[in-house]
Parts: structure tokens; sequence; C-alpha cells
């Protein structure tokens, strides 16, 4: 198991057994990114949970946001609770007495997977800025690589939420004949241009820390402003009003009002920045940010309209109405689109005061429709 | 006419220009602060449009949001468009035959109003980091001085959006008997914590350029990187999915996509963010962004609504779905809340893709009710 954990001068309490009991897939070969650049080899790192069957179809593949891990579920392995952890086990929506679950850490990603704080083999040294422009299909092709490893042929369903949504829609639409099912939540199919927008904040956030040193930190310092900054920006993205009139309202901590952290949604927004800059590479999130804005399944094809209905397998898509990132009519055009090339597709569409995040929270309204949808 | 325009180390071609022919009300007496701190003396800068009548009674204070000076209209002394050109003038909705408008720079600014780029006179030093936290209320006491000097004891109206609908609102509340009609426009009664959230990364970007020096930058620095961020982020709070859509989609400009900007939207963020720093103070910005948080009109009240049903006279309340920023039920509520206390409000909902901005766009949807209330 390699240990390509971001190497920062901050500490780092729990990382090493949070993310731990991951398998990795070491591709040896050459990966020709699609946006031109090449990586010399790479890897994956990967869990999984439930029991491939025999003829190999019970396999579904679950796909990340930016943030998270391979671990989405605890194991004997990693006991530590997994970001899906309430929606993965016998009897919950990915039911595991049915189905073989595999979740990857993204390439490009700083949980075992290749990443620009991994080690280049040509230079001995982390890729940092020189790390190649990822999109979401060269993300989901290095997946394709580990099925393959696997022998896995073709998937019951590609699944995912934000960015996963993203890569489900991605896959099937690469791999037709690969991928049955096609789940996708709170996504798009084609970065709009308000995601765009609040994703070059958070960059330029990051960026604008001289502690970031053009991408070459690695040893030397850590964009812990930058960076932290940058998750509270993403904060105020992944959720939304509602929830945190309720939660937070005009309540105060003890914070001063000329300086810092004030009112109890300041700090936690600076608590959410702080937990984020003690787990994650500021590269990778230049990286994979950038892959969320680049994304639009009409890149080359005729049309945008003809790029999406490449999905051709039956599809269910969920979106939610809080959700500020990534807004619910954005789903409801990747359902329209399916229809009107009279492909099979569900609509979903939840109400939830959680915003972008709901996916994360809500059991029974995203997990519900879910697992009816894999089991139908 | 006082030259208090912020002390930079970056160019400001145009700022001289812009901002002159302005008049400076001077207040040679000590100003105590609501939240405790005190101003030994300040000055307004204000600008008027229209024939003060013989009995003074044709009086509208227009009141202005975070970034605006008093120059809301070209006139003889400044040629220059005024930030609500189109709507103040003969027959307009500001109909300057009619009424004696008078528009002041904020207490607290840095377009000729003392701020903290001012000389503080006790130190002879920019007042910086010392400038003392100020409300909405403190920006309208501070108004209602220049008002009695003028010799104006009542208002026709009060008349505002975002920030300056605050001060509408708060005027009214503040003093009853001097406002016969407030009209607030894209704003709220109270902050909620989604617009605190995005107003603190606003400032946490801002603060936390190095060039910034804990708010001693004058004469030093210029924390360009940090306001350029703030102003970016500031942005996308004022505009919205639905125009970016048609006006940028995803068309690409010609930068890299590994760094800055790539997709226009980006380029625009970052001219917006430019252009902020060319005329902006960002101590001054911090000081009414923090201001804008605090403001709540239940504040010291009974109850939220009972500091709301202060505002006793006819009111007009306008409200836009796609504001992000000051979203359209909050001034639902605020028209809830006086139609419940048996006040007479008219609640008007628009509907234009523009977000928070709409207010300086929209010349027939908002300037039409506006125009018809001052007249009835």
């Amino acid at each position: 198991m390699s240990d390509e954990r971001p190497a920062t001068s901050g500490p780092e309490p729990a990382y090493d057994k949070v993310h731990s009991g991951y398998r990795s897939f070491h591709h040896p070969h050459a990966f020709e990114c699609e946006w031109g650049g090449v990586l010399p080899e790479f890897t994956l790192a990967y869990e999984t949970w439930g029991r491939l069957n025999e003829d190999r179809s019970n396999v579904i593949l679950l796909q990340t946001g930016l943030s998270a891990s391979s671990h989405a579920k605890s194991h004997e392995e990693n006991p530590h609770p997994g970001w899906w952890e309430q929606f993965i086990g016998p009897g919950l929506s990915l039911d595991t007495d049915r189905w073989f679950v595999i979740c990857t850490n993204l390439l490009g990603g700083c949980y075992g997977s290749t990443g620009p704080s991994s080690i280049d083999p040509r230079s001995q040294a982390p890729y940092g800025p020189d790390f190649p422009i990822l999109t979401v299909a060269d993300m989901v092709r290095a997946q394709f690589l580990l099925l393959d490893h696997l022998g896995i042929d073709k998937l019951h369903a590609a699944v995912g939420a934000s960015l996963g949504g993203m890569q489900s829609l991605q896959s099937a639409a690469l791999f037709p004949e690969r991928v049955e099912r096609c789940l996708s939540i709170s996504a798009c199919a084609q970065s709009h241009p308000m995601s765009v927008a609040m994703r070059f904040v958070q960059r330029e956030a990051l960026r604008s820390d001289p502690a970031w040193a053009g991408g070459r930190y690695y040893g030397q310092s850590f964009p812990h402003v930058g960076l932290k900054l940058a998750r509270e920006i993403g904060t105020i993205t992944y959720r939304s009003g509602p929830e945190w009139e309720e939660r937070f309202g005009r309540k105060r901590g003890s914070g001063s009002p000329h300086f810092g952290a004030d009112f109890e949604v300041e700090s936690y927004l600076e608590y959410q920045g702080e937990k984020f800059c003690l787990i994650y590479d500021p590269n990778s999130y230049l990286v994979i940010s950038k892959a969320m804005d680049l994304f639009d399944l009409g890149h080359g094809q005729a049309s945008y309209e003809k790029g999406v209905a490449r999905v051709a397998c039956p599809s269910l898509v969920i979106g939610v109405r809080s959700d500020l990132l990534f807004p619910c009519w954005q789903q409801r055009e990747i359902a329209s689109i399916l229809e009107k090339a009279h492909l099979p597709v569900k609509y979903v569409e939840i109400d939830a005061p959680y915003g972008h995040d709901t996916f994360l929270i809500e059991v029974e309204q995203v997990g519900g429709p879910v697992k009816r949808f894999l089991e139908d």
C-alpha cells in the first residue's frame, strides 16, 4: 500500500488511521490524459464491500465527490465511518447482500491514488504543478482500467453524487456497453458558469497564498491560509440558507466583531476550513476542481444534447431544490434530454434544506430511490 | 472639498475625475457609535439633484449599497454617469422635477466621507483598523445630522437598495416622525447566516493578504490580491446563474487552463476584482461589510417582529427572485410582518435574471413601482 498522503508542515492527527485499509491498483503503463498530458504510471486506491458473484454481474461502481476518499463505508481493515456509511451495508441502499460495491479514490486525489503530491518517477520529486490537467473522462478511464484488472466487464450500475454523478454520466457515455444503469445525484452534464465562478474563486484563494509557492510547497511550506479560505468558500456552496437559518440563525460565539469569527456560522466555516487543511493536498484541490469546470458531455459531440444522449442505459437522476452549486434545473435538463431521446430515465427532485450536501445526509429521501432503482 | 481617497500604492487613473463634484458636510462634534466607539468628528460627502421646495417637503434621501459613492447621477460639477443614472432625472423614477434627491457617501466609506482611510485628528494618522465598528443605525444617524444641517425635518421618502434598503428601513424605524415613506429594494431587516457567511469569506480573503498588514497599509502597501479576491467572491453573490448562462455560457478566453482565468466568466470576475482595487479602500470594505452582518431591526427590541414594525410609515418592499444574497423570502417576510401589524405595505416581486444587482439594471421593473409609490 502506497503512502501518498500530502507532505504538509501541519499536524495530521488522525490521517493515517482514517486513511488506511484500502487496496492499491497499480497501472505501470503510460496513461494519456484527454487534455494532452501523460502520466507515466498511476495508482488507484480502492475499497470494496459485499461479494463479487460468480458471473461478475453484481458490481456497483461508487464514484466520489472532490474531497472524498475510497473509504465510503467502515470495514474490518478500517473501522472508521465512511463518507456514505449509512447508505452501504446489508439491506441498505447499496445492499451489500446483493451488490459488490467498489469505490476508488479519484485519479488526481491524495488518498492513495496518484495525484500532484505523488512522486513523478521521471523526476523522483512530487508532480506538484506539473501534474497534467485532468478531465472527468480521465478519472473514469482510470477506474475502468481497474475494472479490467479485476476481470469485471460490466457494471450493474455506476453511482455517484456531485463530481461522482458527473463520473457516472461520463461512465455511461464513454462505455455504453459496460454500464447497465446510471445514477447521477446532484450533478450536471455540463458545468455552468455560476459553478465555474464558485470554484474559480476557491482556486484563486489557494493560489493567492504565498505559501502555495507556485505549487512547489512539498517539504517546504503548506498553504494553510489559502486552502482554509478555499474550503470556507466551498462550504458555503455545499450548504444552503434554510439549514443555517435553523442551525445558526444570528447566534454569536465568543469571537471579536473586529476580526475573525464572530457569528457562529463564521466559526463553523473556520472549523470546516481548518479540518480540511489537516487532510487534503492543495494541488489535488486545484486539479480536481478544474476537472469539474472542464466537464461537458457535449464536448467534441455534434451537440450538447447528443453528447448527453450517449447515456443510453436506464438512468436515475436526482436533484435537490436547495442546491446552489448544482441547481436542480440542471438535473431536470439531463432528464428532459434523455426523455426526448426516448431513453429510459427517472427523475426525482428532493426538497431538503441541506443544499448540495443533501446526498450525504438524507438517507431516506436519497437512499430510498437509489435502492429501488438498483433493485428494479 | 476634502480629499479622502484611500492611500494606495497602485495607480488610480480615473479616481479623481469620477469622484469629484460632491459637497461635504462636516460634523465637528464627537459621534458616539452604537457599538461603543467614538468618532471625534466626521464628514459626509453628498450630492443633490432637483430643487428643495419652499416648505422643504419634497426630499428623498437615496441610500447606497456597500460600494457606491454619493454620485448617483451625473450633474454639472461631475458629468460622469452615476450609479443610478437611468433612475434619476426629470420624469424618471426619482423625478427631479418634483423631488429634491440627496445621496450621501456612507459613513465608513472612502468617497469623501469619514472612513478608515481618513485622518484621525487625535493621532494625525489614518484610523485604519482603529476605526470603530459601525452599524447601519450609525450610518443613518449621520445622514440625519446632515438633514438637520440642511434644515430638512421630514423626508418624503427614504429610498435604498441592498445595504441602502437596510438603511431605509432603519431610517423609518429610528425616525418614524421624520420618514413619510420607506422604500426597501433587495434588502433585509436582519442579515441571515448565509449572507453573513458570504461576506465573512470576503473579509477573510482580504485579511489573509499579507499586504493588508493588520489594516495599517496606508502609505506602505496595498492588499491588492486580497481585495481583488474579496470582490470576485462578492461579484458572485451580486449576480446569478441565469444571466451568466446567457452571457458567458462555457465560452473560453485566451487564458491557460492551468492557472488564472480560462473561462470567460473567470476573466469577468478578474476584471471586476481589478477594477475595484483601483477605487476602493480595503478597510472601508471591512467596516461596511461587517455593519451589514450586524444589521438586525430586532436588536434590542421585544421581538424581531416588533423591531420591524417600528417602520410605521407606508412602505414599498421589492424582492428579486434570482437574488442569492438577499433572497426574496426575506423581503416577503418584511412585508408580511408589516401587514400583520396592520401597517400600509406594498410588496413587489421581480422576475429578472440579474440576481442582487437587478436594482442597478432593471429600469422599468424596479423604477416603475418606485416612481408610482413615490407619487402616490
